[in-house]
């Protein structure tokens, strides 16, 4: 009954606000630094510079570069789950579940690319008491997991970790989009090559079938 | 026909120089601080500290931090590849040559945790011109991509990109020794516990199976 409220309110989902196109670019600028550089050689200065504005402007909307990471991990995270949801939404089949779950993440990480990098990145970095291991990737993982554990639970699938699952299908998504070149310049590829894609899609699924079967 | 000289030599060969103990001891410390804090973050100061010497004293031994790096890279894929080629060396069968190489990089990576982090955080950095993506792995890779071009010569495995192989084995490898709490504490494992790596290496057996296999 606040009509005029209201359709305010749908304006602005439909046109964002100048401070927060201002959030995503800086969110979009560290994106690329943090991919780029790493957590500590990337520059807020620089990040600032590419969006054209003062450096001293990011701590209006982050207020630290501690933040401003966790924030981007966050979003990463989120988008990542939410399309994996999206596309899952109508299956029930855990073998389906899964593989669209695979190919969801290998497609989301070929486009994202950034992504991959800083999430591969944090793999390598050990868990401290200020950067639990888990804290953002919990309900992108918790969605693999479940999945499993129906399945297992079904009796679809052998009852293995999980973590082996995540070990080779996320761990081998990663390498895929960041090391193209890993073996020199003889075999490379481009990890968004529509073919390429399609073929390591059918080895992540042959990957596993081989871990999950239970025969 | 310099007996004397000649037996110094062996002298030195068994009991390493001072100077040899400090380089080894320097790559030691250098190797923990930058698998923990990475390249960037990493202080030479703290590295000195670590081996009891004055910062300048690095120098001596390594022009750079860049090169101590490099030299330290360098090492860990000497050994790697060392410890690889003795295993293989009475071993003819492609299959047989392939598990040995997946199972002797998982025990490398598995007793030097520190090497897994390094070699995960350079795959997540992008190869420029001054870190070309192939430098230290090249011959580490050799082994593997040899092994598999000899199988599909044999027709004993599918004619697949190697790559795909170094994506799901290696970097599983990495996975599994560095993020043992990435689902949480729900279902964590100790990478170093012998049941666990039985069980891992049969995964890694069954996916290069899946993967290669040319039926």
């Amino acid at each position: 009954m606040r009509p005029a409220t209201h359709s305010s309110a749908d304006t602005n989902r439909r046109k964002p606000s100048k401070g927060e196109v201002t959030r995503r670019n800086i969110l979009k600028a560290a994106e690329a630094s943090f991919a780029e550089l790493g957590y500590d050689a990337a520059r807020l200065e620089t990040i600032a510079e590419e969006v054209g504005i003062k450096q001293a402007a990011i701590f209006y909307y982050f207020p630290s570069k501690r933040r401003l990471f966790d924030e981007l991990e966050r979003d990463i995270h989120d988008s990542l789950v939410s399309v994996t949801e999206t596309r899952l939404a109508d299956v029930d089949d855990p073998w389906e579940r899964l593989m669209i779950l695979v190919e969801t993440w290998l497609d989301f990480m070929v486009a994202r690319p950034t992504a991959a990098r800083i999430i591969l990145r944090n793999c390598a970095t050990p868990a401290g008491e200020d950067q639990p291991a888990e804290a953002y990737s919990a309900d992108a993982l918790q969605l693999l997991r479940g999945i499993i554990a129906d399945g297992i639970a079904a009796g679809r699938f052998a009852d293995v970790n999980a973590m082996y699952l995540v070990n080779l299908l996320s761990g081998s998504i990663l390498h895929y989009v960041c090391n193209p070149e890993q073996l020199g310049s003889e075999r490379p590829y481009r990890p968004e090559d529509p073919t390429e894609i399609a073929v390591f899609k059918t080895v992540l699924r042959k990957t596993a079938r081989a871990v999950l079967d239970v025969r």
